[in-house]
């Protein structure tokens, strides 16, 4: 790895070197420009630029790079399909950047790659790689062992500061960090502590390594520990990289902040797609195709659709009323929205709450307690509102509802106080139920709470109007 | 500065020191116990512990910690009110413990103190940290400069490697980071360039400093660059550190990852809070009490049940029709929610979308051209299903749509095609339009949308059962 990392690779050396498989003459020229271009500057700009080209383009631009160039622009997270790139790349030569690159990218990369392509890419890697990039495969994603790298820095127990340092900038090259270093046991390899590059350059150069290590145990994950409780623990210990450790605390690999700040994006995207009510989906809306589309969005909305109907069913159920008094329905729309929202609320409350630890399943009774008293004064505040409108509009002429106008006014108050109560109650309790049944509590969406809350909206509605209008209208 | 944080301080050293004032001399044992405990052990568990207790049960135990301890535990931004318990802290006592802080966390706990109390306690500080909060103070909330420290490190572009090295290890205590060094003109203090310590460590002691730097000119942000386009910047560049510069390219002071990870998770908290149709708060749902969470629920909820009116007087506009065709009424609950549905799910990618910066507000119509097809789709899809519930149901002898439940399913199926279209095409806009006009296009909820969505919807149904049923039912 250390040999590609510190290829020094001027652009002409390269150029002439660059392998020609892929690459129409004609089209040596718009490439050997676009290299140029690609060489200088942020690295940012090079991968924002690729992204709006073609993956036969990029690797044509790629491959008149020098090697730490190119390893740098396939290393970063925001290229667009690096494997789509690296398949149009002549295999020796994707080899030796494969090999340069961090081997968590490396991974992700040939997740993306049919079997025998990966297979024979793989067989080009040096045994270390393989074996890094093997073990970063197994790991499901969203956890810290899919997003770990395993480039990380550590040091036998019995070494000096000096010894660490002189480790270091031998190693820097090649590792994702250097500012987190680990102490092992020397021999069980076990992780012992956890030193930062500021100790070790303000410490003595002949202490013993332990002397510049913080006294606490490390924070250490397991590499099944799921990504959000790890970007929890970054929060909570403002770390900038968390070790990977086994049973037996031998590190595995290193989680990285900029890793993390990637995934915390990420979970905040699906965390409203969700809520939204669809499929969660990391690919950027404008590299969504219609296909795709319409796979994410068609299953959550025709479950939705599918649940819905029971509000029809109930509707049928109440016809008799509804043909008895017909001005019954023209309040159906406002009240059933409602108690959607008010569960909306709730639920955009519960779900954030539990994201971030703030309540456990084991809270749930202490926020229904406070959602009941919640919902009834949102409830009463409505139906007030409700009450007055109806009272406006018979009082000023606008519309005639009938001579029962106040007990109308009276039903539609009364049930709002109860579908608001019910909508955060049952939008609170929601994200609750969800966690309980081993699901993710983000599942809880806006429109599955609204939909939970409209057949029994209408429940209320009619028993209340029953309650009230029996005798007059029903 | 530097005394404070330097401050050896044992704790038995500093138990005889402790002030006594706040202390009711029972408690000091209980305080004792309890500040032995704290001074062990990560700080996240002591800020853990001592949000579990009062304020005043805080600042006794704080009392009795060393100072350089007491200082970590308030510096961390877990830590729950910091103002509170300063509050109830000898004013000289609480003075030094400021200083040693860091100044954007000073700023933040200022805040939170009423007028007297701030100044008496700025009087106190040196004049280096109460200018810099001063100016921290002066920014506006979610901006880089009221997220930024003024603690970094800065050398002139004269320096050598070893003479920066050495005024690293000097100033180490009291940086927010010293991973990033910033790289000034010598007369005019403007940022030239920007150095990492991992090169630093690595470069020959005797070259200058600037050999050790990015060639590319440094990412920089505005003080009143937002919060999230910093951490669009650190997630591009993958940055542990950013400076915030004048217009003169004078560094003001830097923003580092751990507030920029703070800031992501609590813009995720308020993008899910504020699609769920309520007010954002950053306060964890067990801290909001119950005034506070009527407040920023029953806002929003009263404006929705007011724009919701509407699909009341929509409805009355209809009234012949209700009371000619009440089998209409059936239906209205499953229309309209599949139009909330489909709005919501285009309002939570397009929110993302914006947030991320995949889209501008200049390719609002791209995505109108995709939602279009998009949604005609998903509306075929779900109209097809209402009409084959309606064609079973009447089939099987479920329920009786009276002798023209055939025009009757082709209306229901008709409507959700126009209605889901509408759905996604305006959900999709809506944060368009809000951004064009100068709000977060995160403010638009899924609530919203449904609002929105409600009152055409009804349009929509009554239209296509007036052309559809017109000289049968109508």
């Amino acid at each position: 790895m250390d040999t590609n990392r510190n290829t020094p690779g001027g652009n002409q050396a390269d150029r002439t070197a660059a392998p020609g498989p892929v690459l129409d003459p004609r089209e040596q020229g718009a490439a050997g420009i676009l290299a140029e271009q690609l060489a200088q500057g942020h690295v940012a700009d090079a991968v924002e630029r690729l992204n709006t080209l073609s993956p036969q383009e990029s690797a044509a631009a790629l491959a008149l790079l020098p090697d730490d160039r190119a390893v740098e622009i396939l290393d970063k997270p925001e290229l667009d399909d690096p494997a789509e790139i690296v398949h149009f790349l002549p295999r020796d030569r994707a080899a030796v950047l494969l090999e340069g690159m961090s081997a968590d990218r490396v991974a992700d990369m040939l997740r993306d790659l049919e079997g025998t392509e990966r297979a024979a890419l793989v067989a080009r890697l040096s045994a270390e790689m393989a074996l890094a990039v093997q073990r970063l495969l197994s790991y499901p994603p969203r956890t810290a062992g899919s997003i770990m790298t395993t480039e990380f820095v550590s040091v036998p127990a019995n070494w000096t500061v000096a010894q660490t340092l002189a480790h270091v900038r031998r190693v820097e090259r090649t590792r994702e960090t250097i500012y987190a270093i680990y102490v092992v046991e020397p021999r069980t390899r076990a992780l012992v502590r956890a030193a930062t590059m500021r100790r070790l350059i303000t410490a003595e150069p002949g202490d013993f390594i332990l002397s510049a290590t913080r006294e606490t145990e490390p924070v250490t994950v397991k590499p099944l520990t799921s990504r959000e409780e790890v970007a929890r623990l970054f929060r909570r210990h403002d770390l900038l990289a968390v070790p990977v450790v086994d049973d037996a605390r031998r590190i595995l690999g290193i989680v990285t902040v900029d890793d993390v700040l990637d995934a915390i994006v990420e979970e905040g995207t699906e965390d409203v797609q969700r809520f939204g009510g669809m499929e969660a989906s990391d690919e950027p809306y404008t590299e969504l195709g219609f296909g795709g589309m319409i796979r994410k969005r068609a299953g959550w909305l025709c479950a939705l659709f599918l649940s819905e109907m029971l509000t029809a069913s109930a509707m049928q159920h109440y016809e008799d009323a509804l043909e008895r008094a017909v001005v019954l329905t023209l309040f159906i729309p406002l009240i059933m929205s409602s108690g959607g929202n008010s569960g909306s609320q709730a639920t955009s409350l519960l779900i954030r709450a539990l994201a971030l630890g703030e309540l456990r399943l084991r809270d749930w009774w202490r926020v229904a307690l406070r959602e009941l008293p919640t919902g009834l004064t949102l409830g009463a505040i409505l139906g007030t509102i409700g009450m007055l409108r109806i009272l406006a509009w018979q009082e000023f002429g606008f519309f005639d509802y009938g001579e029962h106008w106040m007990l109308i006014a009276l039903t539609v108050g009364t049930a709002l106080v109860g579908i608001v109560t019910f909508g955060s109650l049952a939008g609170s309790m929601l994200p609750f139920i969800l966690k309980r049944i081993g699901f993710d509590p983000a599942s809880a969406s806006a429109p599955f709470v609204a939909t939970l809350v409209d057949v029994t909206g209408l429940v209320i509605y009619f028993s209340v109007a029953s309650a009230i209008l029996r005798g007059t209208l029903l």
